[in-house]
């Protein structure tokens, strides 16, 4: 059910994840799949582009943003036991897009908390919305092999509240990480949070890609009605270049409020990526569950792979999403990503994901087996 | 050629515009055609689904913005006789967020000048970007059968540059006026802006629709190569809900320092909306020039319906766009569109697009020959 896409084919699907590499180069940076989309969305795409419907969409009113939401409600109710509240959803251009809008219409004002490592745009974001970054940070020597040891620092969350901090920019499932934080940590952070008259915004684009295996996914919202949610199909469901996102607010009156903005405040999304979201939402879930079983496979590979082609490099064992952050301070280079270039594979550069820190890479897994056979040999050779 | 949908299919192509408007009421206000997109646009987008092309394409150096830069060249030289600097178009969401990003990282700080009427959003972007507005007013009372009387009020802007205002926020051909300024015109904006060290920030997203018989279009950058071009295929080419619009900067080092902004700042635009852009463009002359034609004959239809049914209306001879600006204050209505949305038309309402402005409407005369009569006859009965 799962279709790899030839190099041809993912060249022409996926403009930036391939055309932003040498010719040659097996791309495993940015976090697309190189997998055909679920038949639904497009099949849902092929009819309305046939329909024409290529007009504007940007009113909450219209039936693909009540299809979205409807779409999205039972999405959640049917994988995560949540029942989102009726009508709660908005639709933004896409998630870097609607935490820029959270940011600037929902959060209170003051530094904003970023756990690090990090999603590199969340740093931008915080920047572009004129906001302090307050960071917190994670021991790269943690032991890999404790879920616990990779948590959120509680006690430095507390301390950037104490110090004025009135956001906490969370990552759920987190990336690069992998993790995935469950219920009772979830309550600790609201908890926290609360005391200190501060807000929690939640970006679980990665939500649908908990892996097999694992405990079942809290949404946040469902702990802390309080929070600001920014979720989108997009990263599960393959379909990124179509820009459509979503905040979720429990509170109506908000969602009023968020509505009412003048258009030119939120006009980004498209009519077709609300109808892809609608087919992804409502229409996928065998496809998921074959990718997600697909996705534990490569997991596992990968994880031979690299015992067998660099048994020094550390890596957790993956919750969640198809991106595996990978220590290799072991090998004593700074750079792995980019000595990796010249032997011919693209990863994500930890420091990116972390100002300063060395030795790390973010590999994306999502790819046929035979292109994740060659990413990790090449980059035991470039390495070793 | 230009195939009128049915109220059906529009209501499938156009979520917005037949959306938000009651069963019955014929929609004639956001900018947009009931007309089926140019079978080009349809055909790569058709083709573009095929191939699953719905994957990121925010990186200035894909084949998609390659072609939409080289396609959008073709245009304007065929077109406007204008040469185009190679690689001079860096993608952006829509041609507001496109203005958006040029007042918060292209135009110099201090007031922005918004000649009024305007287009909404204008107003709304400059706030966004944390601008003072300072405007530039036209009296409803000018001439509207003298072309000069409704010119850009140079010594009001003149006022304003030495006030301290460093951008001048011009549209060009005007939404909501119809008119578009001639080669002296812009000259002389560019002598008096370059004067007061100040730049133009020019949308000209109604450029290919200026109508026959008109004189040929001359696109600002042409006469000052320092303005901010933003611009899009999207109103003329009917795909808004896409996502994709350009800006177009002479600099190339301009150009590159744009496109090194963080992802975050700008990844709003399609892999679609470029794809269609390219087809916009390069592929859609034939149907374009069947357009203007098409529209030249709303225009004409319109003034013979104003005259038979509401006569006492004035109306400048339509230049470019397909949006009429209507001066009904002759029939003491404060909000002619709020009587007419009762009396099943719905009309933009004046004062949107210059606050305080009594008894105007902007009439969206892109439709069918027998709905123009709808509209005319209804607004005539909601009057009278
Ligand atoms: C955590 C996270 N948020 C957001 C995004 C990007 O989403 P969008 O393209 O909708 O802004 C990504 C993409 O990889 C991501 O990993
Ligand atoms: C002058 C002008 N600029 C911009 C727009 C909107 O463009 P976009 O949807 O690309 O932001 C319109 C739409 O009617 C317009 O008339």
């Amino acid at each position: 059910m799962i279709r790899d896409l030839t190099d041809s084919e993912a060249r022409a699907a996926l403009p930036l994840k391939w055309g932003a590499v040498p010719q040659g180069t097996v791309p495993a940076w940015v976090a697309e799949m190189d997998f055909a989309p679920p038949p639904a969305v497009t099949a849902a795409l092929t009819a309305a582009v046939g329909r024409g419907m290529l007009g504007y969409s940007c009113h909450p009113g219209t039936a693909q943003a009540a299809d979205l939401n409807a779409a999205f409600r039972g999405f959640a109710e049917r994988h995560w036991g949540w029942d989102v509240p009726a009508d709660s959803s908005t639709p933004v251009g896409d998630v870097v897009t609607g935490l820029r809008l959270a940011l600037d219409e929902l959060c209170p004002p003051g530094p904003v908390v970023v756990p690090l490592p990090c999603y590199p745009p969340f740093r931008d974001v915080v920047a572009l919305a004129g906001r302090e970054a307050a960071y917190v940070g994670l021991d790269p020597d943690h032991d890999h092999d404790d879920r616990a040891a990779a948590a959120l620092d509680l006690a430095a969350v507390e301390q950037h509240l104490e110090a004025g901090a009135r956001t906490v920019l969370l990552c759920h499932p987190h990336n690069p990480l992998g993790r995935v934080a469950h219920r009772a940590e979830l309550e600790a952070l609201r908890d926290l949070v609360h005391a200190h008259g501060a807000r929690v915004l939640v970006d679980e684009v990665h939500a649908p890609l908990v892996l097999p295996g694992q405990e079942r996914f809290v949404p946040y919202l469902s702990v802390d009605p309080e929070a600001v949610l920014v979720t989108s199909h997009s990263k599960t469901f393959g379909t990124p270049g179509l820009k459509t996102a979503q905040i979720v607010l429990t509170d109506p009156e908000e969602t009023q409020r968020l509505r009412a903005l003048p258009i030119a405040a939120n006009h980004g999304h498209s009519g077709l990526g609300m109808v892809a979201g609608a087919a992804a939402w409502r229409d996928s879930d065998l496809w998921l569950h074959a990718l997600r079983s697909r996705l534990r496979v490569q997991a596992e590979d990968l994880r031979d792979l690299l015992a067998e082609h660099l048994p020094q490099a550390r890596v957790r064992p993956l919750e969640a999403t198809y991106l595996a952050w990978l220590d290799l301070r072991a090998y004593g280079v700074a750079d792995p990503a980019a000595v990796a270039l010249e032997h011919g594979v693209r990863l994500a550069p930890g420091h990116d994901y972390q100002p300063g820190l060395e030795g790390h890479v973010r590999l994306n897994l999502a790819t046929s087996e035979q292109r994740l056979v060659q990413i990790v040999t090449r980059l035991a050779a470039a390495l070793t």
